[in-house]
């Protein structure tokens, strides 16, 4: 009972150390779904066009919200709430055509893709890089927590973690997406191809590091193949190169270059199966 | 403020271009939750059982709700959506023994799992089973788009991306589940293991092979442990084979093979930890 | 017509063979979602701290809650469902300590982190190891199927899979999460380090060795890279241990140990790009 | 301070005085509406009809979810929850071609009404009719408590409040509605007509009359017009009847009779407004 | 058991003959609740008001509900559902003036008012107005159902029920409202006060008279007391008249009348309670 | 297309004119429902009583979600937002005592009330009363609109038009209550039954008196039967009187009084219905 009482205590006071000015997280998971339904209206719920006056007037609202949200962060960044939705609205036309560049490319890349249309609306990997671009805007605008709201909500909806930190060029295709992660200071040119379970990591990681390049370099047209992991912030993986699938890479490579495991597997043919499990494959 | 008024007539001239009859991902969502807790009440908000009437009255409704959402795509397939409910409804039976048979072999292949219930209610692997079976019928009645979004779908919420045109046989085991990738091409026999990472895939990927055997033979009893990756129209892998974790195999392997890495992982003792960082492992 | 009907009759059959005494998911996950809002109020919709009667008052909503969904499972465990309650309210003080500890862990570990508040909201991480800890409660109170629900609620919103069951101890360390899979009698010391893509499993899974300790035992300040792979129930990581990204490790290894691959990779260079999908990498 | 305390002390000491065993209120909307919309599809959400599956369907829920609103009354009624529901399910059929009798009859009597539609669709009278009709099968069935939160619903919903012990026949025309009064031993034959602000009532209203009748008895094809009030449990109203408007009837008329007011108005030609409202109308 | 199964086919029955192209009363309610918060921001969520950009964007939004309504009832009115919406917007403007007026009327009416503000958010009168107005649009363009469906949704908001064919002029005042109802061919001038409980009907009421005017005339100026009931559609009161609470009036009254009840009332006094119960008042 | 961009002109200007520091309504109901919820937890979802520590949780949240509320309307009353919650809080135990005396009344009132808990959650007059003594508070403590919001919300669910303004005394009796009204500087003492149809409103109202006595007293034990209308500032009902159903009586009567209409019916036996109709009733 007496502990019961202390614990109420001590959850006030955690409550009253932290939270001071934080953005809802309902609010943000909002606006980021509400961007996407007005750029690409295959995620609204009618899946319908929409009128240049509904347009604007989605826009309008946009901006209201986004002024809200970034309201409770202004004691920590340089511009206020509303600069930076200046900053972003004027912004958003780039992006915007990035984003088709993107989706342009998993539709080549992916035999599977049968329109342009069905990777929009059921390609996990264009649904993470767009939420990345946006969260990009806001990174570079210099403003706190926000941006990794966005790409933590695009994680959960597509279990891909691009830091908004990293820069990445045009027409960047990641497809199936599950489980590639990007580290925050990654550097990715322009066509850049990146299957499931890649990391671009740091090599090792630690506070005093926050304002280095931790975080390898991935430059034009290289193919990343999944399970792949390329790590440090000295890495250089040179431009039309290939990493095949389940490498482990921490030192750079010129261009051209094809990077594959040496091991060889071993086969062992007509093994019983009971003593499979015994030997301890 | 010249741009602001471009980037609305922009979003306008996309949304013209696109988003001709597309199912509403809304209500295609609806349909698969729906109908999971029809089969697997485990699913319902009530979690308890039906009276014969309810079980009926539920596939009635859920036939309407599928006629319509067939319809949006009736333009682009070459039965009605009518003809298509009854294709769907005759082979359901059929596919729910079939996630039956799965649900028993999770059972019996995860010794955590005590009872089929609660693998059923509480394994990301049935759950992604469960919706590439229902997706796979619309697949093979040439229904384009709706299976591609039931399967992202179960992909957003089980990390497991099976792609509706992948030929799968009975009692799949899929447990943790998480970044498996199954490919559009992909066959797999029956009695098949596939632990969580695991890729099935193309070797390389362009769009000209689009008709073509991209994605490997699995054939029956063969297990795949987790991270591995196996690539290529014409990778056969035996059956009552075993592939180990974090395997890259682009080559068929015979019947009753084991197949693992041959490198060895190298241990160095009592190194100090400093050390390590600057090692660059 | 006749299959129809059939079907009906085959689907009631199988409702009522299942399906009793299980609690409702939407309750589960509305407890597991309530809690987190009263520990970590960045949760909350207002995303603002409460005063010491509404705690409290959440507090007394939670329990009510907790005894309500305990008691659809009170035929299947030992204690009674208020029993319960009162042991999950007796130990969470002592978790709650536990998780600001492995908040701190992320935020030391992860240079990208700049606040904890960003760490507890934002890193699905975090997210894993709250509803492991808080299952692993009612794990070790017995009570079935229950502690399953809260993980596999966790998995699918954060890609982490961590059995109820394992053992972990304080200041654990994991950020960005995806993928990573941690099997039932699997024992972690303090201050252990794991990155996205991890499996720490079972060598050979049966169902008859379902009493028996299956998975590894990671001591005390032990780090393990991207997409490594540990397994066994006699493995045990030494302590001080780094285990490098990629490696499939099926025995034990003495504290202080580095472990990486000794294959090297093999890097071509200057190939045509054509020539590289030929060679099928 | 003090007082705040003493005051959760009173709230607590009168929340465990009362409320138990009572049907949650948003249960019985939520059967009332379900129903509602299965009888009369111009209520459903999509106003659309259904398939014999569907009905059968839908009926059998509201069987289920009328035993579960019974049972939290079983202490306090005669008959058991799932007696009173074969009770309810048997009178239905009678109590619907009742109301479709009711339909027709406001469909008749009233110029405005352009299809029989309409009449159920828009007119709160019908809406009215058809909660007393359900809620009498309860009140007759011995049923507390629950029928009144019936009628209180439609009350709230129409601003007609038909007590469910009353007895009214066939082809019952209500129309605009609001402000209807009809108490509880009130008889009301065929094919009578009641408008808006009408009031049957009891002369005294004294607890120790609780059993006997209190209310007048309105034989069949009487019209009573609009705020007219009629008290006393016995008072008669002959068949064929017209009750003029804004009358206060205490007293039996025998059949045919039409009663009116005596006092005839006056009227001042060409008063200043001034004078007008000094004068105190 | 048998009777069970009949039912379901007369449901059925009832099903199909019924509901053909019938809006959903859920759209209209949109619509409605949409377009007041459109037109006084104080209906709306937020309380706020928007940008020009987000006014026309909901303008255009109300346009698309609005023409997807009307669709259901093309077949039965003779104007397209195009061409009713063009309709509609060139009409709202001058019935958006109208509503400044009514809510003026009301302001400047009840000395209880401090705000126009006020007045348009909380008084029930100015709803039924506004819903009023709206529905007269479109029951003058010819549509059926719908603007019946609009006025009873504002019944049931309000307890006011005006017929969407009468004909009310500007500056309109009625306040608390409750009760009042007025039918279908009433033509009421500018200016004009109405009490709660007022019914302006008609004498006698047979679907022969569909086509004529039922329902009487009030002209400019004219002030009704509560409770009052003027019947006939013959009856015309004069300009500048005013009608005393609870007057039964069927003919009409020259201009500046002032009408009111003669019989007068009779006070005993000193009364014993116990006998005035017994007295049967 | 002209007119339709000046109407859009036309809304902004409007808008900007007015909404200026307004309470949204939606927070406003919802303060009203919880407040209600947790006085009198018939009206809770779960319909269930509380932990002391869920009563002070809740008062807890109400406080906040209050000073939230009236922060909107600091510039227009003369307390802080603060401290009008304080007073709020220290008059509620009073007002709860005054509300179990009017559910007292109005079950010894009706022999149809089987108890008091049917009283409390399906008597709307119960429900009114409830609004009107909260808003009141608020009247008193000169906070402008939200007494009339917390009214008018009441108006809408019950029908019943109380003004925050007036003074009621204890255990006041309404029970079916639809279309009573209760005007701004109306008195009424204690036990006093009002029935429905009932209005105690103003002779003549004009803005210039707005700070006078426009509204009856009402003295102790007094009862109102349905439709009376009772008007003026300075009419008093002496105690213990009764005043008849439809009743028009704009001058005081001494105490004791039984005042009703000397006005007779008439009663023609035996008439053709045909002829009725004809005679224009």
């Amino acid at each position: 009972m007496n502990t019961y009482k202390n614990f109420s205590q001590l959850l006030l006071k955690k409550h009253v150390e932290h939270l001071n000015s934080f953005p809802s997280k309902k609010a943000v998971h909002h606006f980021i779904d509400e961007l996407l339904a007005l750029l690409f209206p295959h995620f609204s719920e009618q899946a319908q066009y929409l009128s240049v006056d509904e347009i604007k007037g989605k826009m309008s609202v946009l901006r209201r919200e986004l002024t809200h949200i970034l309201h409770s962060l202004e004691g920590r960044m340089h511009n206020s709430a509303g600069g930076v939705t200046e900053i972003f609205f004027e912004q958003l036309p780039h992006v915007y055509e990035l984003l088709w560049s993107d989706a342009q490319a998993i539709y080549e890349g992916d035999p599977a893709a049968e329109t342009l249309d069905e990777v929009i609306s059921a390609y996990p990997g264009f649904y993470a890089i767009y939420a990345y671009r946006i969260a990009h805007i806001f990174y570079e605008a210099g403003v706190p927590v926000f941006p990794r709201l966005i790409t933590e909500y695009a994680h959960y909806k597509s279990g891909v973690d691009i830091h908004p930190g990293a820069r990445i060029g045009h027409s960047f295709f990641i497809d199936h997406a599950t489980g590639i992660v990007i580290g925050e200071t990654t550097e990715i040119g322009n066509n850049v191809k990146i299957y499931q379970g890649v990391t671009i990591g740091a090599l090792s990681v630690s506070k005093a590091l926050a304002q280095k390049k931790r975080h390898p370099t991935i430059e034009d047209n290289v193919i990343i193949y999944s399970s792949a992991t390329i790590l440090g912030g000295e890495t250089v993986i040179g431009h039309d190169s290939i990493i095949g699938g389940n490498v482990w890479l921490t030192k750079s490579v010129p261009p051209f270059s094809i990077v594959y495991n040496t091991s060889e597997i071993r086969v062992r043919s007509k093994l019983e199966k009971e003593q499979a499990l015994m030997f301890h494959i």
